[in-house]
């Protein structure tokens, strides 16, 4: 708490701020999705990206907790979560409350964790956790907030990049990926 | 009335149109999707777009109303239209009566609403309506007779930048936004 | 056929060839569409541009044949044929064959229709036609023997940009434009 | 094995190699697709390119034989694989043990086979292969160690471009495709 100034913000510069993270959030229409929402008849289709996938498969490995957690609900994103065996959290219309649940209940600070979104209603939760990750074509509210842009659009390896950022500043990435895949 | 030229046009400038407009008409192919209609054996799948849909929610939050208006007809149509809690007119042949029977029956004048539209079909209303909007990849000769062509292209956003550039001309956005998310 | 020269191949300028067209063939995959085949568990689904589509309602309303012929075989193809009330030739093995059986039924010469193809499977059929097209994102092979090669990708209105150029060359676009709309 | 440096690299120039391959393994995700997993209630959808299916055919034809090895499983790659007349190696664990099985049982070694490669998982069998192709939108562990990386993205003709790559290298693209066409 001593390290936060009198606005609330943390002092402490992104670096060290990376390597005390012990889990990450990502919204998911536009951060795990380009924000395509495929509707037919029945359907509610979303469109994943396999690089994204197996960042997470590996922040998995290295002991960094991964949550989804969206304002909509589907059995698209029940199902992406069921594969990479992380919990997603949907219908959630509050981000900020619902971070604050899983970090007391997981003894987290929310210094302790990250958010990835790209529209407004990221923006409560991403002011309030130790880092904010905009993806590259997020709303301008949200990339002038963040404290990091991807390079990356979501929904095509914007969270395999913040995955790689966080845990090679960890000194994690290169062994967790060669244990991972022998 | 008076504030129409010897064309019928009116002679106020953009910002003041824009602080007037009661309600916004979308066409849905090209407009509020890519373009694209994905088939398969039975389906007619879109995709809308998540920033998009967070705009049309905010409209009806600040009391602008928001019409669908399709020459085609689609169950994606009408469960895009269900989920933002929006009316969706199908199967429309002539864009143009669909409005002037909307605003007559909603108590509005044409000058009261925009439209945005990417092609041919929507030439007639867009010529009609107070503030006409083309998406960026909209037919040439749409963009050459919109009020404002958008940055974005369909889909991808073009519909969120309406809704905003309206909102914020009538110094609403932010405080809907704020309203909307608490 | 005197205005073919000793390699077979007219020798009028491409305007004059637009003028005499009476039909349009298109190849489907990546001139249709943009080449991509979406599969599931069951269904082959392709994604159809809208504004390709209001084109080819133009040319049959202009009296300008159009025919869809491809190599494979699915329902998408025939719904897309169904919606726009043309005729889709598939699993047709030697397109040229295809085009003459077409011709002959009609009463056209090969010189009275154009191909607009994008791959190798297209290249016998494009030599033989009146006026061959290539989409901007075909095969090198097929841009380089193309009278013409449209600026737009297959998928995103090269249809509709082939489509206008014959009209405009034979003076019906604008015209048919405005009677099919009203 | 003489050709082989203290590292185990071939010491023979790119041309030589791709003039004695007789096999290609291909990743799919982002290989054969764009790396976009497409999910909604039930089915696991991809997207593959027509053009690369075309040159898959070519191959076949040319007596050069295709393989997909994949890490996931889904009826979308045994439907491709089923329409391409190629074999599919799915819930591929270790890639590299695959491969050495699969040579083994046709006689090849491993310098006899080229594998085409996206991500991390594909590194193993990348670096012991006779050719080792990166699609241009690879991780950047990739393209390093890769002996050529494509102009083209997966999904958008990246297979297409190595098999032409390797079939006009050993003198049978042109020829092979004449006569598959006819």
């Amino acid at each position: 708490m001593s390290e936060r100034n009198s606005e609330g913000k943390s002092v402490v510069g992104l670096d060290e701020k990376l390597r005390r993270l012990k889990a990450i959030f990502f919204d998911v229409d536009g951060v795990l999705t380009d924000g395509k929402i495929y509707l037919g008849q029945r359907e509610d289709v979303k469109a994943y990206c396999t690089k994204d996938g197996f960042g997470i498969l590996v922040a998995g490995a290295a002991g960094l907790e991964v949550f989804l957690v969206t304002g909509r609900s589907s059995a698209s994103v029940t199902r992406r979560a069921g594969e990479l065996g992380v919990k997603a959290f949907q219908n959630v219309e509050d981000k900020l409350v619902c971070l604050r649940t899983v970090c007391a209940k997981a003894g987290f600070t929310l210094d302790d964790v990250a958010f990835v979104g790209d529209d407004l209603n990221d923006l409560n939760a991403m002011k309030e956790v130790g880092v904010s990750f905009a993806v590259a074509d997020a709303a301008c509210e949200i990339t002038t907030i963040a404290d990091f842009t991807t390079s990356k659009n979501g929904g095509e390896g914007a969270a395999r990049e913040v995955i790689e950022m966080i845990l090679r500043s960890q000194g994690k990435w290169e062994e967790t990926v060669r244990e991972f895949l022998s």
